[in-house]
């Protein structure tokens, strides 16, 4: 935990003397004053994440990290859980939608085995750092040790420190691992106190009694663990999943070097929910992509305060809708940098 | 009319057919049944409209059309009538908000003068086609004669074929014009028969007074040229304006080649209000882009049955959302066209 907490040593708060100029900028740009509402709000909050008026998003990365979880045992979703390798070989080939979706924002993505159930063939594109193989079944007891929830963390931002070095302007959170909107579920009941009915969903498929039975499953692996919602390590080694946990990492490493993070879907907004009550500073750093179809993803966000930016029934996960969101951060920020100002265009400004 | 009559001719409705083979192609991709939510009908619904199970969407286009308005006179905008001219100069020297969001996703900008009340300066990027120099004074009689109306109809149908020899994949709707959320929160009560108060917003930035006198000088025009519903282009000379009749003509010439056409904002959606109601096959190939915060624009679009992709509460105009839904729109051809599917990634598929 001692290296956890010198991270969040270093996240600050967000500078207002940035946000003051930023908006200066917006307000002095060829349209109506304000009339690019939540465009011109995300290009203010980057500029005040990164400290920069003129911030610059050449370097997009998505961080898709992949795991297993043991929980598919008790049979809660519509895939078999080989689908998690198949999907990182998928990934690896440039063949998911996350790829395209990335490709499509001028992103890269970065996949990681951080709990794949079986050894994956190495490719030069594969970074692998399994914590284990697969968390064990959260229905018969806690899903990982609290050592292997704080390593898996700490391997988050190893992971971050990593990609760092080739330059990250702003990131995307994306994860694969059949099961874990179980994991999600729990995580959310958790923290919100929310019904465990109310926030679990069909993940990639369920039918009704699918659905019934995950549900139970959440509840039971709920009573039988009894996660401490004022302890997110708790939390996150009883009923998380090894992806989650780096997802924690990452986010928390990215607020401390003043790195937007782009939210994607439920999964990735449970991580996120774990970082928030680590530390609450990292709400400001949190761009929310989109609301999924998953009941929990909306109950998490308003916990925690974010107002998603899209709403397109995705629920797909990958990282997919931070990728969309990713598009939008880098329209924002070509608003306030490459438009012309009313006086450099000669445009009258408004009357009264 | 003989010439919009033929054009009408020429739209068709969507091949069902078509509709068929992209929804098995989606189902046999790599993600669960319908997990990306819009983005997968969206796909959809554009190779209905272009009848190509792999449409491409190379050439994208936005057409901004500038014209004024004579009713400017009775203080309806927050800026003075000079901007129209003003921001076309702008468009042309790529310094506005769509010059910089048609950039980010790749697409043209065709900017027209189509009745702005000034002698612009020619400029080889500047499409000259004045139907006149701005329209009269809607509180005082109707805004241009039926033999304008149909002649701006006409000119948008022939800027569009210009422009289609350099290839047209989508388009993207936008205009420019001072006091025309005047013009469009008129066509919106004409044809809705909701009320004005209802309808009209603050336009580029109206404070309370100038808001009701903007609602009082719509009544007042409505009342004095009693513009008959069942009759657009009655509703479009007394209330309309030069650059939405344009957009009526370039909707509708797009319909009739078969090209996905994105709607911007509450002023180019008062156009595609005109368009379906001369024909409300066009429909079928209009997408919504957004939502915008002109409470006239959720009218029409629920009016003519429309489900915008963004709510991002922009009210610029210009074309700008429709920039935005025209990147939507690629992420979700890329979407159908370049993922792998099941079968050709060895990805299991869901159990049952």
């Amino acid at each position: 935990m001692e290296e956890i907490e010198k991270i969040i040593k270093n996240i600050l708060g967000i500078n207002p003397e940035i946000l003051r100029q930023a908006q200066e900028r917006l307000d002095s740009l060829t349209k109506p004053l304000g009339s690019l509402g939540r465009l011109e709000e995300l290009a203010k909050q980057i500029c005040g994440i990164t400290g920069k008026v003129s911030p610059s998003l050449k370097n997009k990365v998505i961080f898709t990290l992949a795991a297993d979880h043991g929980v598919t045992d008790e049979g809660i979703s519509a895939y078999p859980k080989e689908v998690t390798a198949q999907m990182v070989y998928n990934f690896l080939s440039g063949g998911a939608a996350i790829n395209v979706l990335a490709r499509h924002v001028g992103a890269k993505v970065i996949v990681v085995d951080i709990g794949v159930a079986e050894d994956l063939k190495p490719d030069p594109k594969l970074i692998i750092r399994k914590i284990n193989y697969g968390t064990k079944n959260m229905a018969r007891g806690q899903a990982m040790t609290t050592e292997e929830a704080v390593k898996a963390i700490k391997m988050g931002t190893e992971i971050f420190d990593e990609e760092l070095k080739n330059g990250i302007d702003i990131l995307g959170t994306g994860e694969m691992g059949i099961g874990n909107t179980t994991a999600a579920s729990a995580i959310t009941a958790c923290f919100t106190n929310k019904p465990v009915e109310e926030i679990t969903g069909r993940g990639a498929g369920l039918n009704d009694s699918g659905l019934k039975n995950k549900i139970d499953v959440i509840k039971k692996s709920l009573s039988l663990n009894k996660p401490d919602p004022s302890d997110p390590i708790d939390v996150l080694s009883k009923v998380g999943g090894f992806e989650i946990a780096g997802l924690v990492g990452i986010i928390l490493a990215a607020a401390s070097k003043k790195i937007p993070i782009v939210i994607d879907g439920f999964i990735s907004t449970a991580a996120a929910l774990v970082a928030f009550k680590i530390d609450p500073k990292v709400k400001d750093y949190m761009i929310a992509a989109h609301k999924s179809q998953e009941g929990g993803h909306k109950i998490i966000l308003e916990h925690i305060g974010l107002k998603p930016l899209l709403d397109l029934d995705l629920r797909l996960g990958e990282g997919t809708g931070g990728a969309l969101g990713i598009g939008l951060a880098d329209a924002a920020i070509k608003i306030l940098t490459q438009m012309a100002t009313f006086k450099s265009a000669n445009v009258s400004e408004k009357k009264e």
